[in-house]
């Protein structure tokens, strides 16, 4: 029998209603490989974006923002302070905000930063493939930028570290999990083009960091962030011809997508206790 | 009864023949994000591009460039010191430069950047949206991002602002507005899903340089720019389906428009003194 | 009587079969203006990437990858001592690495980080223009940005350049010119739109990187990131309107080529001693 989805479709689309008439500013630390792109997955879902990553205003800005992303892709020393402030700044001001520790347990420095900001500023949510999720809890680390672990294998890892820090962990791969270390949230859509395309996963984040702007629960917000993007890609992957036509019919699917048709398609669904 | 804009439409199909006839090099000193969006832009309406912003080498190529441009988007302690050392070195070689002084009046450290530049280094040109005008000009300021304001309000701030630094200042929204104090142009063109592609705004400004590189007059310079890269739009529009597919047409158009068809498309006009 | 391709075309077509079957990493470290085209031109030719660019991480992934890239295209302080680590890593751990240096001869930081590069950690490839190259070596410098120069003109000093560093030297241009210092191979393949897409010369520079990874010969190894490069962007320009369209028909096209079609499009050609 099989477990019911702790998010209905209904939440997701509602989230979408909410998202494109409140228009949530979600302030990006994020790196300069998927910064361009990044920026238009938000402005193209109907959010607002900034993207001030400098010690002296990164705080300003994540102090009003609906919600902040810290991505750890290239960290340097200045955005690297930008983000711990831009972090300390959303916690002390009650905006929820996204951990994308990329490429953690591989690398010493920035798995050093994830686990500080995990530990010091609480994020709301915290978003990785499976490696970086046993990356930025010590479990294993030291493989960087390989993604052999599925999210089925590490679920019992991210319902640990979601119950231990009080916060969503969002695992992609062929079908993410999202836990809050009590339900689980299973989507299954999306398509193998989305890993052709630089930054698809860390806009993900950044949606994520958008839909916490307008929703109380950040399991929900994390899943139809996810929802949007997958489904997004599904209805792009029909009518794209290879990677870059994939891209940039990606950027109209997430304008186009109605709450609707998005309710409608999105594959939820569940991992029961016993098999995590 | 109308009156006669200062800026005629043979004037900018003049500015685009030359454009492309000199190919003129635009120095950027721009923001992570759209810097390459800004190239593609400058590449695909017949310009040359540089984006050397270290402080070691900025100068080298503000002082040999058409027009040099300086955008506050992203700055860093080491892009800002660039940025200044760009701005000085194209003033003491009489290259034009223009700035565009992004969220100015809700970040203070960009703020008085900006300000700084304006004041010792006199840009040709001064662009942005119109809570940025505002901001710079210390009259408001505080609102950041926000763009409730609209460039017909701003207009007498825009024509005091030209007017006292002796520049021309390029006021974006539904209908830009370019002043040099005296003279004010309005341009009509454009469409919506400008606002839903990252950097569009920012790549006028370089547009604007590039156009100050082949053409005396700053109001002229930043007249085409604005009429190339809107006319370019509406014909994108007429084609795109959504904001990706808006933006890859965008830069097709920018590379097929003929100054005639320009200058054909072009709705330009302008606002009587009484009124602003 | 023509002389004899040292590369043959079954070569090139080996390359990328092993590229897609090995996926190679290549870590590149590069400018702001094109990390993420380069990125997704990787991704879509079938090779894996990372663009970990700050001094305390880049070695790790400098040694553990198949080829590393440097570009100097925006050097700053940080990112600059990143690149002399990433390649000594490299160096280190033998695995192959590609200097690009975007303007050198025209400025002269960048040019004594490449020349510094050169000399001290020893590239498997140099790829540039015709003036970088002369950059480089010191011969003429002092022009940047300057593209006059064509591959014809300057194959003597690449060849000498090739010989006293022991390593390959692409020249890109209208027919694009690689040497080892003995054997010579030109391809001409290619389209003028390749110029009005910022980023597709040093998107080639990490083809090379990548192939570099699956083949124990430069040559053969600059000659298939040449050869893909270019005979996608034959195929792009067939069926694009503009530079925004070829851009992305381009990313489509390298996903698409089989290894075959590559063998059965590639120019391949060579020059004789006598002619250099």
């Amino acid at each position: 029998m099989p477990t019911t989805a702790p998010v209905a479709p209904a939440q997701v689309a509602d989230a979408l209603t909410a998202l494109r008439a409140q228009v949530p500013l979600a302030q990006c630390l994020t790196n300069i490989v998927v910064a361009n792109w990044t920026a238009n997955v938000l402005l193209a879902a109907g959010a607002a974006v900034a993207m001030v990553d400098n010690p002296r205003e990164a705080g300003v800005l994540a102090g009003l923002a609906g919600g902040v992303l810290v991505n750890l892709g290239t960290p340097y020393a200045e955005t690297a302070e930008a983000m711990e402030i831009g972090a300390e700044s959303a916690r002390a001001a009650g905006v929820p905000w996204v951990l994308d520790p990329v490429a953690a347990g591989g690398l010493p420095w920035r798995t050093h930063l994830a686990r500080s900001m995990l530990v010091r500023q609480g994020p709301a949510i915290v978003r990785g493939n499976a490696s970086e999720i046993l990356g930025i809890t010590g479990g294993t680390g030291g493989r960087g930028v390989d993604s052999s672990d599925s999210p089925e294998r590490v679920l019992g890892t991210a319902r640990d570290l979601a119950a231990r820090r009080s916060c969503t962990v969002a695992v992609s791969g062929e079908v993410d999990h999202i836990t809050d270390g009590d339900r689980v949230v299973t989507v299954a859509n999306g398509h193998p083009w989305m890993t052709k395309v630089t930054g698809v996963g860390c806009s993900l984040g950044a949606l994520m960091a958008a839909f916490a702007g307008v929703t109380d629960d950040p399991l929900v917000a994390a899943t139809a962030a996810t929802a949007l993007l997958t489904v997004a890609a599904d209805c792009a992957a029909a009518r794209a011809e290879g990677p870059g036509s994939f891209a940039v019919a990606l950027l109209d699917e997430l304008a186009r997508l109605s709450p609707d048709e998005l309710s409608d398609r999105v594959r939820l669904g569940s991992v029961a206790r016993s098999e995590a």
